[in-house]
């Protein structure tokens, strides 16, 4: 016979698809969202569904936004001439949270990964090279994690961009070599901002 | 500035709500239902929606079903004169997997633990000793967790139990003190249910 109702093992298969939730945490989730009031389970399917419907790609930096352009790329105070680029949108708030940088940013959405099967196509590379090819940008900051993926990924962009007479800097080793950006101290991001050198 | 679109930070917020989530766990999980496929977002939300409206107790014995009465306790295949007192649904679920079972189960939801304020009322406690006075169960075997909350709360019922007249006998230490009873293999769990003793 069948362990637990059809619906309970539908919405246990859907926490286990979820990256790092194994069945067990699955099953304790599940029955978690069961003892869940009303409108409570009703807020967090609505709130899935919100997020699709509402945020997506900000049309200039590739960044999420629930607008057309976020509200970085709108803001007139920034200086549109210095782009950081930054492999994943939590990069952006690890950034914005040093209080320093006043640029703009790009945001990759992933690194070149070849073990993953992730090459230079399925990154938002297109874009950035519209907006440097524009002319207006004086500086472009990469600024993707300083571990293997992410210093490949930095020297072919870097490349890429030469032809275009961009001066291409890297953020220093300010960061410690083989950790997460997301997880760097405002201080230690502000040292790396200061040390960055061209590349 | 916000760092991320609202609709995208209540949808971390719904996923740090759930037992054992963290924010950084939460954020990923949110950026990983960004970056599925619509219909997959909207299984995700429909099987969280369904759960709540199908699932409910049993009428009998208290289960998770998604009937009237859950497919156990209208077997008439079952010994409906033997019923297995569990502290939660899984545990049905690690009973039936002995395979050697007959009889019919109650589920408690929950144990006594003063510590998290669960007393003997926020127990399904009134519909056991309902279906016990009604004369025809014979037996009742109690398999709440070999733990301090679990031995408590068999004793506790036990005695609630004793001036119905009926055997009441406890799981035989087959079972790991101190461990879980969902955790428990098969062969374990028949040992157990062999050598209960009254109590």
């Amino acid at each position: 016979m069948r362990a637990f109702p059809a619906a309970l093992e539908r919405l246990t298969e859907q926490f286990a698809r979820l990256p790092g939730i194994g069945s067990k945490t699955a099953q304790r989730l599940a029955f978690h969202v069961l003892s869940l009031p009303q409108d409570e389970a009703e807020a967090f399917a609505a709130a899935i569904l919100d997020a699709k419907r509402t945020v997506h790609t900000c049309g200039v930096c590739q960044n999420l936004t629930d607008r057309e352009i976020c509200g970085i790329c709108d803001d007139p105070q920034r200086d549109h001439g210095l782009i950081c680029v930054v492999a994943e949108p939590r990069d952006v708030v690890a950034m914005e949270r040093s209080r320093e940088y006043q640029g703009v940013y790009h945001v990759l959405h992933g690194v070149i990964s070849p073990l993953n099967h992730v090459g230079p196509d399925d990154l938002k590379l297109k874009e950035l090279l519209q907006r440097v090819g524009e002319g207006n940008v004086r500086e472009v900051i990469m600024a993707t994690n300083p571990d293997t993926e992410g210093e490949a990924t930095a020297m072919y962009v870097s490349r890429l961009l030469k032809p275009l007479e961009v001066k291409v800097t890297r953020l220093a080793y300010g960061i410690p070599v083989g950790s997460q950006l997301e997880y760097a101290d405002e201080v230690t991001l502000l040292r790396a901002l200061e040390g960055r050198r061209e590349i």
